[in-house]
């Protein structure tokens, strides 16, 4: 007998999970569909030197995999947006641009377990790529606030900035150009480990303490007025910081047109996102009622990440949005229901000399768009019937047995209501909408 | 730089199949979820001896995966059936069952890429765990119809039969029992290679010729009134085919109920389905116009595949789409016209000081539930942002130049028709719909 255990950071979404989850993700499609992005799909599998970029000591783990006996080197992907990159070199002349694609999929992530983290995530990207406007990263940040809204997830705030304004602290601060990276990537832990750690790790890094004052001085600049925010920022960064300031403007103008509320959304200049591809504007965002979830969508300009494939250079901007993290979030409000059905109507099915009007009723129910299932269990009495449709939660039931059949009609109980009603069998399949909506 | 080539066996679908990719499984997901099923979602990485059932010598080739260093040995799925086992034994007492649950996910196998053959697949399997009702093996034959017939495929034609006919066969033909699988497993080819072929395989196998004959006379039989046909099996085979025969009766009684039209389905004893694990009623179906493609759509009764992993019997029944194929069929049809689209409109942007406006009409005819989206290029010409259009056939095209913009109007282009109407800017949301359908 095998154990019929999950390996190690591996999990299952049962249905009254799933379809919450599923939902979740309809949702996000329609909107992404609505901005006009359109889907791609691409293989979990790729060599493992187009994720790795051919470094050896590449520093995510990854999953590799293979074919016993087969030579090339394989990985899982771990991410959705350098499947894109490989995509936009290999089929340049196929693919009409600005490419405004999706892409809604799984990847893996050798995380530690032990941790009590997972090693496999849905995420739902979208990107433009071939667009280099601010026009493009604003409608980005609009999608999210409206992916975001059209969610169930309450509250939450949309951090922008600029990686062309924080390029700018190196010279402020007075520390090399070459350090900038690591510099950036200790910044980016602000948010979960507060500016005192984030001070600690800077100065291990070699940095003095003036020098971390001085970074401290443009990560906490805060203005309701976000016009003058920017002015501050500008006043004490110089003329370096000028390029990114004046993206930020023009991306604050376009959001006021797409409507995006002016309290959804902050500048914010200690968002560094980690990843070293960003080149311009960055963002991402908390939900204010979960905020130790982390940003929940996030992303960013990247203008050089074709250069790894091809010769051309190709801009980019585009957002991720990982579903399980999101997910476990929605779960946890008090309010969230897990769903056990999506059947409305279940049949019962006791009396086997009505049994084949019960299936007609059923094709005729089913015909008229309603998802609905006849019993097909053990239990033979209508009282067994009806607790199986009480533990699945199917919201209403049907009843044909010999009496209704002779007079030709059938029962339909709400079970939270409580109430009953006939219907009669010639026109169930129209009546049947009356009475479950 | 990096070849950005996929590794072979693996390949990308670009927006314009993948557009008519995933209207196919939104089309299954909606027929499924009206027949009652939900969705489990299960990781595409299992421990290796799920999958193999601990079998070392297993036949199948799979994809091994893992982290550097990490000791599990681990697999990526090559079904969604025995997950779904799995899943069962694992959460006996949280799932209740009947469970009529539907996965739509990836499967990987080591298929030769040398044949032309893809190793990812997208399956999409309904199953119904702990009925042994002949009711739900004919459901899920109905909802084999219902799917089929909502995808766009042309005619097909789906052939029963049942294990336990099958299993007669020994006796009839006067061959031992412990020979049936190696035998169904050579029948399961008829289709393909016709049956002289395996009647070859079946010599080589050890049979007599008269064995073989008896075999054929089995096979072979075929009667255009399904009733007789079962009689004639009946006659041949004797009593060790009656339970067989009059499962068959009764699951053809219930066809005729769900309103299953006579002429779409057949019995046909060859359908012998290789894998192992079915032990009742199978099926499978094969689209007229693409006989070639083999069965898109089968399953049958499997009762005894979770007791793999635990001692309880679990009765079972259930079917699996491959949507690679199916969609590869489908593309080949003469009608099949890719989309590249999901925008319904394109917004031109090319005069600067009407950019904000053109913002303002593309979320206004976002919020009306129209995809669309605004032109985001590099060119700078009303004629050159038209180009876009075209190249990407999307319909219709919204202008708002400095004209337009005085006028308090955008001029709509239906670039099929070539007709143009102006519409209010004030009331573009509402006024659109009545253009653009």
């Amino acid at each position: 007998m095998i154990d019929p255990g999950l390996p190690k950071g591996f999990r299952d979404y049962l249905p009254e999970e799933e379809i919450t989850r599923q939902n979740m993700i309809d949702t996000i499609r329609s909107v992404f569909e609505r901005f006009g992005f359109i889907p791609l799909n691409t293989p979990a599998i790729e060599r493992k030197e187009i994720l790795t970029g051919g470094d050896d000591h590449f520093g995510m783990h990854i999953f590799t995999t293979g074919i016993d006996g087969d030579k090339e080197k394989l990985a899982l992907r771990f991410d959705l947006t350098v499947p894109l990159a490989r995509v936009v070199s290999e089929h340049q002349n196929e693919i009409q641009k600005p490419f405004k694609r999706y892409q809604i999929g799984t990847v893996w992530r050798g995380e530690s377990p032990q941790a009590g983290r997972y090693r496999e995530f849905t995420q739902c990207d979208a990107d433009i790529v071939g667009s280099a406007n601010i026009l493009a990263d604003s409608e980005i940040i609009a999608l999210m606030h409206e992916t975001l809204s059209g969610l169930d997830v309450g509250p939450f705030r949309i951090r922008v900035n600029n990686r062309k304004v924080l390029n700018a602290l190196a010279s402020y601060a007075g520390f090399s150009k070459e350090r900038l990276p690591s510099v950036l990537r200790v910044v980016d832990k602000i948010e979960k480990q507060g500016w005192k750690k984030v001070q600690g790790e800077l100065l291990k890094e070699g940095l003095l303490t003036g020098q971390t004052k001085k970074i401290q001085d443009i990560l906490e600049i805060q203005n309701s007025d976000k016009e003058k925010m920017l002015n501050e920022a500008q006043d004490l960064l110089g003329k370096e910081s000028r390029e990114g300031i004046s993206e930020l403007q023009e991306c604050m103008g376009y959001l006021e047109t797409f409507g995006v509320p002016e309290e959804s959304w902050v500048f914010d200049f200690s968002v560094a996102r980690g990843l070293g591809y960003y080149t311009g504007i960055v963002f991402e965002s908390i939900l204010i009622n979960l905020p130790e979830l982390g940003s929940v969508m996030s992303g960013g300009r990247y203008d050089n990440l074709v250069s790894r494939f091809s010769s051309q250079s190709v801009p980019a901007t585009g957002v991720s949005l990982g579903i399980d993290r999101l997910f476990a979030g929605v779960r946890s409000f008090k309010g969230y229901k897990a769903k056990k059905s999506v059947s409305r109507v279940l049949i019962l099915n006791f009396d086997p000399e009505s049994e084949k009007t019960c299936v007609e009723a059923l094709s005729a129910i089913r015909k008229a768009g309603i998802p609905s299932e006849i019993y097909l269990g053990n239990e033979k009495t209508m009282k067994g019937q009806l607790g199986y449709a009480l533990k699945r939660e199917i919201p209403f039931v049907l009843i044909i047995g010999s009496d209704e059949r002779k007079q030709g009609i059938a029962q339909l109980k709400d079970l939270s209501k409580r109430t009953q009603n006939s219907i009669p069998l010639s026109s169930l399949g129209k009546e049947i909408r009356l009475y479950i909506g």
